[in-house]
């Protein structure tokens, strides 16, 4: 383990040597890259005490970063949004994207990465040297899709700024805590009589055959996932609608799915406790496997979650 | 230098010998010290990428933290309403403070604490383990009370948890940057029409002779220096109202002031680029005398600044 050999003050010397046998997990700090649990930071990097940065993440499997381009595109929107430079054109943050995680082992991974401002002794105005790029992948289990999730929904009192993908998530935290304290896989958030999206999903009805979700605007973050739900129901000539629901929409919906880089579109069977959609279910799998066919395509690998579910 | 040493690869070897020398900035990472620019922290600490964490601060001189106990006590506040179990009791966390602060040089200094809520692979759910404690000092200047200092407005977008002293402060970074840009000292943020507090101070107006503060609730932080104001006040028999107020009535304050650990009360000269203020000099001067006396009473120092505004 490569603990072992950094408890031994050696890991400096055999890195070429130990890391090309694989890992579970990598970090990588502004070309520095190892174990992701050995990994160090500045303790004047901006993250640590404004979370002042950007970030994106995306599924990947079997050598492939899957929808990189999208995810690319977003994190660079979110950075120019808060003024942070980035250090790495897109093609080349892809290709190091791509060169880290060649370095872990098989199987399926979340490949995460960010941006913060810069490294300075703490002060509220913009540092003056170069932001800095952190990478962060680790092995994750894809769902299934086809198993149901439950919810619960909580006020929306976060920042209205939830179009860019910061490190300001302590709403989320608290939020999702709370759900999975409750037994539930997420938290809806609502703004009023308004459902937004979730911690870390967007949020979709299906009624009456139609697709609806919250418009992309400054209340919720503008998902992937979401863009292919959107995509999927084009391509299969099922109607949707981008507009603002209700809550008690919500709980009287078909369906209810969630959204997010590591859930595609799973389903709700109970929110806040009461039972949920299940009106719609040869829809839904229409959709599911639309967004599945895509991954499977694009990565040339099929989730055993997903054999198993099928 | 501590930095020639440590490029040469001895700091470690010669930590006892070099720090009790004296530094400009130390920081502090769970009872590791150091010079704060050569500090690291692990890149898994949930500081980094979901600024989950609080914090406090305080200025000091002479060897003593100004109001530790106040600060001390509002940093417990925010660590139960983010659910943060910290790891030292508070007299402990005062004399880790008290420790710290000593071995850096004389001089007027920030001391900067947080925790963050644990160190693990990126996941939104709480983390199992302990939280962390950093500490951050540096050196800074204390201002001449008697400048006055220059306002933008700015519209309040923030997260609706502005008691709490987090470190979720992107709206306050983006905000700060564009007064300083204007060659502002702060940015005033308001909801519709009423006035919340700065992006790192709170914001107060005098009126006929009425020292007048938005309320302590969700919308600001409970500012320490606020506090003092408020006492000082009391003390010299002004009457202060607890309430709301509008950005007319700033515009149209006899004085307007800032107040922060750093600050601890500096009027206005220029809001938005219109003149503001001046028009209850006495009054100002008064309150702001009664806040000074007590820091130089507490530690036995005068800023120099304060001196020579005198």
């Amino acid at each position: 383990m490569p603990s072992l050999w950094n408890s031994l003050g050696l890991l400096p010397h055999f890195r070429g040597l130990w890391y090309d046998q694989g890992m579970d997990a990598l970090g990588y700090y502004n070309g520095t890259w190892g174990p992701l649990d050995e990994m160090t930071v500045p303790m004047n990097d901006r993250g640590g005490y404004f979370g002042d940065g950007v970030y994106d993440a995306a599924s990947a499997a079997n050598g492939v970063i899957f929808t990189l381009d999208e995810h690319v595109d977003r994190f660079f929107d979110s950075a120019r949004l808060l003024r942070i430079e980035l250090t790495l054109p897109k093609e080349e943050l892809k290709k190091t994207l791509n060169e880290m995680f060649q370095k872990v082992d098989r199987g399926e991974y979340l490949v995460y990465w960010q941006a913060t401002r810069g490294t300075e002794r703490r002060n509220h105005t913009f540092s003056s040297g170069p932001s800095n790029l952190w990478i962060m992948i680790k092995s994750i289990v894809i769902p299934d899709l086809c198993e149901k999730v439950k919810l619960i929904t909580t006020e929306d009192t976060r920042f209205l700024h939830c179009n860019i993908k910061t490190l300001n998530l302590i709403p989320n935290v608290m939020a999702i805590q709370r759900a999975a304290e409750a037994g539930c896989h997420e938290a809806v958030f609502y703004r009023g009589e308004t459902v937004t999206e979730c911690t870390r999903s967007n949020v979709h009805i299906i009624k009456n055959g139609t697709f609806i979700t919250h418009p992309a605007n400054n209340l919720i973050l503008r998902g992937v996932a979401r863009n292919h739900l959107l995509g999927a129901c084009k391509k299969l000539g099922i109607p949707a609608e981008e507009r603002p629901f209700t809550l008690a929409e919500l709980f009287d919906a078909d369906e209810a799915l969630i959204s997010s880089t590591t859930t595609f579109g799973r389903a709700a069977d109970a929110i806040d406790g009461k039972s949920a959609g299940g009106k719609a279910p040869e829809l839904l799998k229409k959709i599911q496997n639309e967004v599945m066919r895509e991954f499977v395509e694009e990565t040339g690998y099929t989730p055993p979650a997903w054999q198993a579910g099928r």
